[in-house]
């Protein structure tokens, strides 16, 4: 394989869909330049299909269009950026205590709060963040560092967060979305920057002894209160590639930045079992779930290809591949992107579809929902066009 | 087609596959002789996958091995049912409120409670009205027509049930199901006769008002607050075939009951409607979900052929014909079997398959879950038996 030729024809193709297929599809659909904000539940060709917004795609879209401008200058992404944020602030936080919703209407009314996760909140973060670097403006890096605290006290104070189950468990989501956002947090925060390192390394530790479990060559979704493997419950045995890879290239990137040793090893160690175990070798494709014994899966949708393990796993493979100059990585690469170009590409109305089964028939045509808007997708291309 | 003969065929055929395949497989791997109660989180070949225990299922499996009993006198039947009672009244009420869990450990500690439904309540109602049909301990209609009262006050005061939705909506599956506990409740409670029958009036009042929608012949999941379509969201333009389904035959057992031409030409519409939206003509069964106006899905397991829509579905067409005489309902029946025949039964380990693509390959082989269990396929073989 010629990889320098690879490199500049993907580059020249990532460019390309990041700015019409992705950018300008939710330029001309998604955002609400009546109401503000952005609606995200769009069908194939662009029709609004549900008039709610998500919230957590306020947070998520604000940090695509900021990153847009950052890397393109373009006005009408700062535009989009804060049309989105006034409508977060204006309407996504409940004032009387401080939580965001989790859907909102068209103009703003509380729709649905989850009591149980600080995701909303987590979105808002890094896009305040982001948005604190485009506009000069610091009040933003102070909102994001605020919001930051107020979670950290939802997530120590006992009562707030009302769990699902009485047994206690230890999600893999949590500490890993949080490394996200405080690696983001510190682009912005030079300040801050000692107090999130220390943060980050107490996150990476957590995730390293609670969920990367060496017999098993496995990373665990969910593990018990001494973050031990629990194989009696379906949820113990639950095995998220997607999601693992995704935790994966975080710590790598940790790693490249603070050039620490351990945490490349470590991500590498993760992106490797997780490859192994979810890429579907009969269909290709990073598959939905797998039972961490083998066993027969509990959920339905579990050997279903969604699109955001794909992103996640093009960035992981190209940033390990950048890290070791191993070409079986770039391979990889290659292969995961054949798979995107073959299934997800919507060349007639521009952004990726986002569900199709696990022998890669289109499982709904629809571009986005409450779950699926710019997030993952433009992220890949962001951080794929660096890397390349 | 020779009907009495497909009769025949198939009376020899449900009979054989209720004892051996469904109450033996979950008598030799469900019950739990040690703890009590009753496991649902079986593998294909049986094992046990899940530790924990669905109360849904205690209730529900209370009600099938309380209802075998009654029509097969099998000691081992009436056992089973009394150590599934036993738990539920041990283990699966809340002392502190009088609400039930939704799972529970193996030996009875509670794991997870849900604020938002009644569907443990509502099935421990029916298996505690069977139990007292088949032991003539009156307590168990006391304890039934309590617990029904209990949820009737949880309904009815506010700020018990904490909606998902701010946006007021009405959902089909709460006056759907209490529709059935009544009708279940009346048969051990004669005394009760009248004020059943009236709740059940209003109850199927509620669903043709605000469910059954004549300009758009579709029976909906959930409408507005006025019991008006709601086009402009994901759930208002849902449709769950299989659920209608249910409903119908319901409506139309309750007509057949109390000699309602009313009632049995209501549940007659609202299963050709929804026969007719629901039935995949391409690869057979019915489809987990539609939209109401055709409109891409929102759910991505909306095309999965799951077990229990079939269930309903044979039960509603086998119940249309004996009403009508139609023989286009017989053959839909027929179609329907031969369709459950070919896909969901497991012929070497017993009980059905519950999970399928929408092509009819298998998505996962389990047998049950918390949410798969002995409730709609035993009850499937009960029905038919009566009508065959």
């Amino acid at each position: 394989m010629d990889i320098n030729k690879e490199i500049k024809t993907i580059k020249t193709l990532y460019e390309n869909q990041l700015l019409k297929g992705e950018l300008d599809f939710w330029l001309k659909y998604g955002l609400d330049y009546e109401n503000g904000g952005i609606y995200t539940a769009i069908d194939r060709d662009g029709a609004l299909l549900e008039i709610d917004k998500s919230v957590w795609f306020q947070g998520r879209a604000l940090w695509v269009f900021a990153t847009a401008y950052e890397k393109y200058g373009k006005k009408e992404y700062f535009d989009a950026a804060k049309i989105i944020l006034d409508f977060i602030e204006k309407y996504c936080f409940d004032k009387t205590d401080g939580r965001m919703y989790f859907r909102v209407t068209k103009d703003g009314k509380p729709v649905i709060k989850r009591i149980r996760y600080i995701f909303s909140e987590t979105f808002a973060i890094i896009g305040f963040a982001k948005f604190a670097t485009i506009s000069n403006d610091n009040s933003y890096k102070e909102k994001a560092f605020e919001l930051l605290q107020f979670v950290d006290k939802i997530r120590n104070t006992e009562g707030i967060l009302i769990p699902k189950f009485n047994r206690p468990t230890k999600g893999f989501g949590e500490p890993m979305i949080l490394l996200n956002v405080l690696s983001e947090l510190r682009v912005s925060y030079k300040e801050k920057e000692s107090w999130i390192n220390n943060y980050i390394d107490e996150l990476i530790n957590q995730i390293e002894h609670s969920f990367v479990k060496d017999d098993l060559k496995l990373v665990l979704e969910q593990s018990d209160a001494n973050g031990d493997f629990d194989e009696e419950h379906f949820e113990g045995r639950l095995l998220n590639p997607g999601h693992a890879i995704e935790g994966a290239w975080f710590i790598m990137n940790e790693g490249l930045y603070r050039n620490n040793e351990h945490y490349i090893s470590l991500g590498l160690k993760m992106l490797d079992w997780m490859y192994e175990i979810g890429w579907d070798k009969e269909y290709g494709g990073i598959i939905q779930y797998r039972d961490a014994l083998n066993k027969s899966l509990c959920d339905y949708h579990q050997d279903m290809k969604f699109w955001w393990p794909q992103c996640e796993a093009a960035i992981a493979t190209l940033m390990a591949y950048k890290i070791t100059k191993d070409e079986s990585y770039f391979e990889k690469f290659i292969t995961i992107n054949n798979y995107i170009q073959d299934n997800f590409i919507d060349n007639e109305y521009g952004e990726w579809f986002g569900y199709f089964h696990r022998d890669n028939t289109l499982a709904t045509p629809l571009k986005g929902n409450m779950y699926k808007g710019p997030f993952h997708i433009p992220r890949m291309y962001f951080k794929c066009l660096e890397l390349l």
